[in-house]
């Protein structure tokens, strides 16, 4: 196989962007030649006019980019419209989450432009969305999401893998939450009470800003929609209005205005939740906030589910994720373990699927 | 991307081989014609002469192929000839544990062939060998093997990317083999005898005729060999000269000319290695037959380890399969379990192996 060149245009340098840029400057490959022609942020962007390589190195890409970037953004159709103009394939990176980018996919994977990206909105927003992306149309641009669930573990294209096969997948349960793993692994191996554990898992980051982001479960609700749609079911979208998504935000602390308001009225609930996890521990179950799948009776759902404590479930430690998949094929279910979350796992997904896209197109 | 074709040329329908030509009738693709050229066994062959894809069908391949092949068997050096004279891109796979098929395959990688195999052979044996199938020269043919670890799960390709985006595989470990972990598994949650125990996984179909073919641990040590290797230990091959591989054959009864006499006098056994279980459990630990890589420390065994009861391979079930892999980045491990052996989820690998091929070449 001759060595071929494939343009990559990155969009994003926050922390996933930041690592995935330094493990693609060190990336060796016999088979590609990755040219990297474009990098953009929310502010300033920095393209290749010929598409020759930007002189990038590890260590000073981060300067280079200050100094030479326009200050001023680019739009995705004018990012598809400079890469289409290019004879090497292209793919976009998109390093981000952002939902105006997600939107605009589908005028890159029409225009031929490959993509690979950890921003679950493309893949749980209108299920009219996800069905332009997947079309199955060869002369698309290929879609890779690995990172959207699990960061760096194999779960999706493991999935879809089976699936192309000709396994049926049954059930698919997980904790896809590293913040909720580490809040309930900590609530059932502690004394400590709810509110405590909760404002530890905001000081060591594993939290959004306001925790309740994390305990409305809507995070884990988009990864469940994507783990569904791979599975066959037709989630109209990551909402309560498809499925039920249990927070586990207590009592009427949704409505309090500011995240600190709510990190001081938690501990009045923590009474209420310890009976929980007490009710629990006296049949030998523990709590965990989990996401399911069960594709043969249609049901999708998140929150808390108690586990017996030998299940797998209530092994984990630290922040892990988990996902279990049952299929026609594995009656015993297929356990993956591992950081669930993390710039340079998620940013190791990501360049996984550039490789698998580079070396297809 | 335009629609391609590549050859498919099969060695073996046995087991594996049956459900892997099974699924590849059954799959589709937008992207690759899977062209089924060839099909070998150690008794017959089936080619088509002009490249056209031979005429089987899901449910009548079988009684197709003792119709039309010709009873004499098609050497490697043959199919190889036979494979460079189509303009197509080929694929060899071979779905036998046939050593001479193995040591065949640098003739077709270094003639543009590529290769899918569950086949440990080529990978566990020589260094030589492996170092001529991962040369990394792209006018090579393509070398996967998913399957010879953990049949379908997501292990070699796993570890491969990992190791590509720039990690460093510290340690991995595992139970590798369905045959003992069954066996292990039952005689730690039951009160049965090791022999009855032996019996039952023979009867199951679980071990090979000759159990000592799984206790010998040489089955476990190739695979390990594999892992090493890809993790960048040179190991020479996978014999006791290479690392240490501690038998669980009990006493002398490896010299026991036949498997027969063997089963007999397994039971004169059972109480040194009911007092091995005792003595462990005392301290909460469980027995486990398990691979051992360390990497940094570059050592490497196959044998009986001890593990607490809280631990991912205390828990296992069944004849499941379980691999723990830590990493630089992933300094809790990440843990793969699910079946590592079985007809369909072994085709699958091999099958998922040839997609990502046929989409490369």
């Amino acid at each position: 196989m001759p060595i071929k060149t494939v343009n990559i245009a990155i969009v994003g340098t926050g922390v996933v962007g930041s690592s995935f840029l330094n493990q693609l400057i060190n990336l060796k490959s016999a088979y590609v030649n990755y040219n990297l022609v474009a990098i953009l942020n929310t502010k300033t962007h920095l393209i290749s006019e010929d598409y020759s390589p930007l002189p990038i190195k590890t260590d000073s890409w981060a300067a280079y980019l200050k100094e030479n970037s326009t200050q001023s953004a680019l739009s995705p159709s004018e990012l598809v419209a400079y890469l289409k103009k290019s004879s090497n394939p292209s793919i976009l990176v998109d390093n981000t989450s952002n939902e105006t980018w997600a939107y605009s996919y589908p005028e890159f994977v029409n225009s031929g432009i490959s993509i690979a990206t950890p921003n679950k909105k493309a893949f749980s927003s209108d299920l009219k969305l996800w069905n332009q992306l997947f079309s199955g149309n060869p002369e698309n641009g290929l879609v890779y999401h690995e990172a959207t669930v699990g960061a760096g573990l194999p779960v999706v294209n493991f999935i879809k893998e089976q699936i192309q096969t000709g396994d049926e997948i049954e059930k698919i349960e997980g904790i896809f939450s590293g913040s909720l793993s580490f809040i309930f692994n900590t609530f059932s191996s502690t004394d400590k009470n709810f509110s405590e554990i909760v404002a530890e898992a905001k000081s060591l980051g594993y939290t959004e800003p306001d925790p309740r982001d994390d305990l409305s479960g809507m995070d884990v609700a988009r990864k469940v929609t994507i783990l569904a749609r791979i599975a066959g079911l037709e989630i109209k979208s990551a909402s309560p209005d498809s499925f039920p998504i249990n927070s586990f935000i207590p009592g009427d602390l949704a409505k309090v205005p500011t995240s600190e308001e709510f990190m001081q009225k938690l501990p009045e609930h923590d009474e209420e939740i310890k009976d929980l996890k007490e009710t629990a521990a006296k049949k030998d179950l523990v709590l965990r906030f989990v996401g399911s799948v069960d594709v043969k009776n249609n049901k999708v759902s998140v929150g808390i589910q108690e586990y017996s404590t030998s299940h797998p479930f209530a092994s984990l430690k630290g922040s892990d994720n988990v996902i279990s998949i049952k299929t026609k094929r594995y009656q015993n279910p297929v356990i993956i373990q591992g950081a669930g979350a993390g710039a340079d796992v998620t940013a190791a997904g990501v360049l996984t699927d550039v490789i698998k896209i580079a070396e297809r197109v």
